[in-house]
């Protein structure tokens, strides 16, 4: 049961903006890029905190995207995860990543890629 | 920033108890767990597959847990995440990722912690 599990963390993102700083914003940009990403979404929780920054998943029959921003800091935390159960959705993993990145525009970024699973079931 | 992100796959748990099948049950054991541990809910999705299987995700204001298992092969993957940004939430990642284990009793496991973060945000 193999699954990769991409993590970022990123650095100097435009503070201010609204998919940094409102839930309603961040939903509808992950909404939106999982979507056309390929990704078939299940479910979705996002939380926003007071005054501003937000964490937030969507489900996704492939597996989950999970994400939170610290604005006062313009730094956000992203995972990506796909299991590859029955096709390979490692492409659509890493479609989505690239997309939220270009969207949240990351001055410095940290990057970790995590293969899962690898024994038998 | 500095994180603590502990991710298990769990192999040849019990395939038939409720909070391995059931959204429901699993939604229940991983609120009541999350509680427990000290952990701060702020939102949850859960998604129920047919016939069976679950994946689902609890919010915390200390990052997020998410949770996917496959009925069909005695399997969970599991991700309990903490920024340790005011205070250190490692013990309390700890503590529920533990206890989530203790609850779906897994006969082999892999297991890795990753560290997050580690630039100047």
């Amino acid at each position: 049961m193999d699954g990769i599990h991409l993590l970022g963390e990123w650095y100097g993102c435009v503070a201010d903006m609204p998919e940094i700083t409102r839930a309603d914003a961040l939903r509808t940009l992950c909404m939106r890029l999982s979507d056309d990403s390929g990704m078939s979404i299940v479910g979705e929780s996002f939380h926003q905190f007071a005054p501003a920054g937000v964490t937030g998943t969507v489900l996704l029959a492939e597996s989950h995207l999970a994400i939170h921003t610290w604005p006062e800091h313009g730094f956000v935390t992203i995972d990506v995860y796909v299991c590859n159960y029955t096709t390979d959705n490692s492409a659509k993993a890493e479609r989505l990543f690239q997309a939220i990145r270009d969207a949240l525009r990351p001055q410095r970024a940290k990057f970790q890629a995590i293969h899962r699973g690898g024994m038998d079931a």
